[in-house]
């Protein structure tokens, strides 16, 4: 697709209205990326700066030093996390058809994962980590949140069991059966999920599937520029980021500027500004979307997921890209008011008084 | 003791000022009890009932009996529980200096609930579970805990790696150290773990330590009436219950007849009644304490533990019963008022305001 992307136009299947176990797409979003259980403290700046983290960005870490950061943390909440199974789980909860795949460790943090995500409605058949006879035994991931009073979250996470994903790992008929393969960013960083996440995208491209894929993190992006250009340019769809994740990749100092640039490869953009809200980038240029209004902020958290999480069940549901970011804004609001990063209170309710379904 | 337990007045020792190694009781608690990790889950009433559960109890089930419910049950939050761990908690809250004796495994929950309860400023040093060579594999224990839309919870434990624990593994040292060794009700099904209690207890009065115990649950109190009746009788000085958990006790119908037959025993009891507050007896008769009101009551779980928290923490510094009450009371409002059964807010901030620290 890459020479032609400049007149590709987004061509997302939407709900057709005929019975699911005929269409070619029962699914609407096949998320995949880290399988995490969240453990969630809050914590006042100063240690912040003494663990020496950066505020509002995700660090990756391996054991020793998680367990250095949990030992500073004070009492925790442990509550499953993961940027794209939050995602789907959020499509879930609007009533969408959702699956989810990614790669467990058989630990108590495991068995959770696995409960959560399928309590939430969404298809998971869990890819099990084994140590083999000689293999390193890792246990399910887990991503440290530190949450500060303004409801700011600085993450560090021990990928774990989540880092063992390989092609052979990608249950290809659920990625045939979805209308849109969402992708986290933050899996690039180790080749053999790479590969399965380039897997998954030849098989749901080759099954008229649309693939959205989300940024994760600045540092996410710093560290796989140039591939992930390359990578938005040749086969996403959709794509997902805040400002400064937007920013890093196409290497300008300025949200405007990103989106110039990103006008250039016509795809669908949704760029997120926090309480400034998002703005919408399509074929025909770009439209900003207000923040829906919160009374208490207590964790950001999961925002930016079920931002999307809202705009794809929009998107695969029938819905203009105006709405579908305002569907993701009434989504965001709501995991944004409380601790943790899936969704607590009826979603279909806060969309239908919305005006939105 | 058992004879002159009529006599028998109650001197719990408190803060003397000295400098803390000077003291033979640096510690104002020591508990005992179950290390479990809470498992929470909104559920409404029908599925309490289809699960064959009793509402407001807890029962034990063995884990495929756990794993039956678990998967009946929607999302869920992780946090550290357990009834004595919780209370414990409680004490260090409010500036207490408090320790804590169970059994973990080596898995992700024994994790979480080892860092949480040191975290939340608790002395503990974990017992734990070895399978050995043909041994059972035991994970930590869960509670799986389902709140109605009302508050209440209804509890199924698997106690797991927290049934193991036997006389060998009490750290006497510890024991000798408290002036309250506290112990909940629950452990007592193990005969292991009953003799553990019974060893905990013959060190405290050996070391001029009180001792105090929680019935825990109405269930758990038929299993055992008669000998809670005489452990009560012989070794009990600060009693702690519901009104339901007094009643069948003594067997009788009402809690006040309940008093008039704690009364023969000579010790201080707290009989707790959830919004309408408790009742204190002392030698010298009984008072009526208000609950504190609370805004929105979100989850009831801890709420006995946390009372029993502010009481001995009041009782170890020289308040008076009716003020070791209130102070339980305003433990017990705090933590009703969000999910799980550790306080979350400034409980020394709170006493302070309710004008009792």
């Amino acid at each position: 697709m890459g020479n032609d992307a400049t007149l590709r136009t987004v061509n997302v299947p939407v709900q057709s209205g005929q019975p699911e176990e005929a269409s070619p797409h029962p699914l609407d979003v096949v998320g995949m990326g880290s399988s995490l259980v969240d453990v969630v403290s809050t914590v006042d700046d100063e240690t912040i700066d003494r663990l020496g983290l950066e505020r509002g960005t995700m660090m990756l870490v391996d054991l020793a030093v998680a367990e250095g950061i949990y030992a500073e943390m004070g009492p925790t909440v442990e509550v499953s996390g993961g940027s794209a199974a939050n995602t789907v789980a959020g499509v879930a909860a609007l009533g969408g058809a959702a699956a989810f795949v990614g790669k467990i460790a058989a630990d108590p943090f495991g068995e959770v994962f696995a409960h959560d995500i399928r309590a939430a409605g969404v298809e998971f058949r869990a890819a099990v980590h084994d140590p083999g006879d000689a293999g390193e035994v890792l246990g399910t991931g887990r991503c440290l949140v530190l949450v500060t009073a303004d409801a700011d979250r600085t993450m560090a996470t021990h990928l774990g069991a989540a880092t063992t994903i390989t092609p052979a790992d990608v249950p290809l008929d659920l990625v045939e059966r979805g209308r849109v393969l969402y992708l986290e960013g933050y899996l690039w960083d180790m080749d053999p999920a790479k590969q399965a996440m380039r897997r998954a995208i030849e098989v749901a491209h080759d099954h008229d599937g649309a693939v959205a894929f989300s940024l994760s993190d600045p540092f996410c992006v710093e560290r796989h520029r140039r591939e992930f250009l390359d990578l938005v340019a040749a086969d996403v769809d959709v794509l997902f980021g805040n400002e400064e994740e937007m920013c890093r990749l196409f290497d300008v100092a300025r949200l405007r500027e990103a989106l110039t640039s990103a006008e250039d490869l016509g795809i669908l953009v949704a760029a997120t500004r926090g309480p400034a809200g998002s703005i919408v980038l399509t074929g025909t240029g770009h439209t900003e979307i207000d923040a829906m209004p919160v009374d208490e902020v207590v964790d950001t958290t999961g925002a930016g997921d079920l931002y999307a999480a809202g705009f794809l069940y929009g998107l695969t549901h029938g819905l203009d890209p105006a709405a579908c970011a305002r569907l993701g804004s009434v989504c965001a609001a709501e995991v944004v008011s409380h601790l943790g990063a899936r969704p607590q209170k009826d979603l279909v309710e806060l969309a239908r008084d919305a005006g939105l379904l």
